[in-house]
C-alpha cells in the first residue's frame, strides 16, 4: 500500500529559501497563487488574511515578501490546513504565519469586524451547477464553489477588511461581471485590473483584481501579464515573478 | 473670415467607396469608432441603431458591413447630425440609413420597445464633475457626460433592444466596472469583452463589450487589439480592420 507521505513532496520557493510541502493527491499550487502574492506584495498593513489558503502558499509568499507583521491562512479541508502548518513549521514562520482550519463563511466567529489591512483570495474557479463532481474531494473543493460561492469570498472580505483596506483576488475572465458586481455591492471598489495572457496575442485567461474596502471609483488597468514568451519559455516577466532570488 | 466649409473635410473610408463628411472644428471620428463597428459587423438582424453617433460614422461604417436593412444615427447635436445626413446623401444610403436628430433619453418618443436587433454606442468618454468644460461646446458634448451619462446610454438601449439583441459599447477601461454593473441592472448581459492596447505589453486604454439582453451569465475575452506594431506603424490588425477593401 502507498503510504500518504508517498503522494508528498516539498519545493524550494526560490524566495529567502521558503518552502512549501504540498499533496499531489491533494492540489498543488499554480501561477495563479504565484500571481496573487505578485499582485498584493506591495500592499501596505500589519495584518494579513488569506482566504481558500490550501497548502499556504500564498501565506508563505506573502510573509517572505511584505512586511506584515501578522499572515493568517484560512482553510476548510483539514488535510490541506495541516500540510500549511507543517510548512510554516519548516520554514520557521510560527511567529508570524498561522493555519486556521474553518470555513470562511464563519470568519465573524473567529475574527473582529474591519480588523485586516489585507485579504488575498484564489478562490475555487467552477462554478456548481449538477452532480457531476464529487463533493467531498479535496481536489473538486479546491477548483468547484462547492465549500463557498464568489459571493461568500466577497461577503467576508468584506466583513474582515479595515476602511481602505484592499482585497486581491485572482479569477477566470469568465466571472469578472460577478466579481466586480459583487465587489461594488459590497462595497470594495475594484480599482486594479491585470489581465493575464498565456502569451503576447492570446486571449486573457486568468484576471488579477485589486479592490479597496470604501473606495472611490475609478479602475486602472494594470500592464499585462504574458506567461510565454515568443520561443515557448517563461517569459522574462514570468521569471522575474518567481524567481525573486536570482533576478534581486 | 473663415466660411463654415472651410473646416470640412471629406474623407474615404477604404470600404466600398463610402465617404464620411466631418468638421475638424467638431469632433472627427477616431480609432474607437471603428472598433466599435469592426465588433458590431458580424451581429445578426435587420435593424441597428446607433447611439450618440456624431457624424454618423458607425451607421455609414456598419452600412458597408452588414446586411441591416435599416439604421439610425441618433445624435443630438444639430450640427453633427446634419453632417451625417450629408454623408447618407453623399453615399446613396438613404434607403438604409437615416439620421435622427434628437435626445437619446427621448427615444421612447420616437421608436418602438424592443424593436431592435442591434445597439452601438461610442458615449462621451469623460465624466462631468465640474464647471471646468464649457457645456455648449461642440466638443465638449462629444466628450463629456454633458447631453447623457452612461446610464442613460444603457437604459436608452435596454428599451430598444429585442430580447438577445445585441449592445456593442467602446469605452476607456475606467469605466469597466460601471458598464458590467449597469448592464446586468438593465438587464444586458456582457458577453464578450476585447481590450485594446497601444501596443504589446502596454496597458488597455481602451474596451469593447458586446451585451445580450436577457443573456445568461457567462463573459467571454476576445484576443487583445494591438493598435501599433514593434515598428510604431499601425498594426497588421488594426490595417486589417482599417483598409478593408485592400485586405479582402
Amino acid at each position: 500500500m502507498m503510504g500518504e507521505n508517498m503522494a508528498e513532496r516539498t519545493d524550494d520557493l526560490q524566495l529567502k529559501g521558503l518552502k512549501i510541502i504540498q499533496n499531489t493527491d491533494g492540489f498543488c499550487f499554480g501561477v495563479d497563487a504565484v500571481l496573487l502574492s505578485y499582485m498584493a506584495e506591495n500592499a501596505k498593513g500589519d495584518n494579513f488574511i488569506d482566504l481558500c489558503s490550501g497548502n499556504g502558499i500564498v501565506a508563505i509568499l506573502l510573509a517572505g515578501k511584505t512586511k506584515a507583521k501578522k499572515i493568517y491562512s484560512v482553510e476548510i479541508l483539514e488535510s490541506q490546513s495541516n500540510l500549511a502548518k507543517r510548512s510554516i513549521e519548516l520554514n520557521g514562520l510560527n511567529n508570524r504565519v498561522e493555519a486556521v482550519n474553518m470555513d470562511l463563511k464563519d470568519v465573524s466567529q473567529r475574527f473582529k469586524k474591519s480588523s485586516f489591512d489585507v485579504v488575498t483570495c484564489n478562490p475555487p474557479y467552477m462554478q456548481q451547477f449538477g452532480g457531476i463532481v464529487n463533493p467531498k474531494s479535496e481536489k473538486a473543493i479546491a477548483r468547484h464553489e462547492i465549500a463557498c460561492t464568489l459571493e461568500d469570498v466577497i461577503k467576508s472580505a468584506a466583513y474582515l477588511l479595515s476602511p481602505q483596506g484592499k482585497l486581491f483576488l485572482v479569477h477566470k475572465p469568465e466571472r469578472l461581471v460577478d466579481i466586480f458586481c459583487l465587489m461594488r455591492e459590497n462595497k470594495i471598489e475594484p480599482k486594479k485590473l491585470c489581465m493575464v495572457h498565456p502569451s503576447k496575442g492570446k486571449k486573457a485567461n486568468i484576471v488579477l483584481v485589486e479592490g479597496v474596502k470604501n473606495g472611490g471609483r475609478d479602475l486602472k488597468m494594470s500592464e499585462p501579464i504574458y506567461v510565454y514568451a515568443d520561443d515557448g519559455k517563461y517569459s522574462e516577466q514570468i521569471n522575474k515573478i518567481y524567481r525573486r532570488d536570482e533576478y534581486k
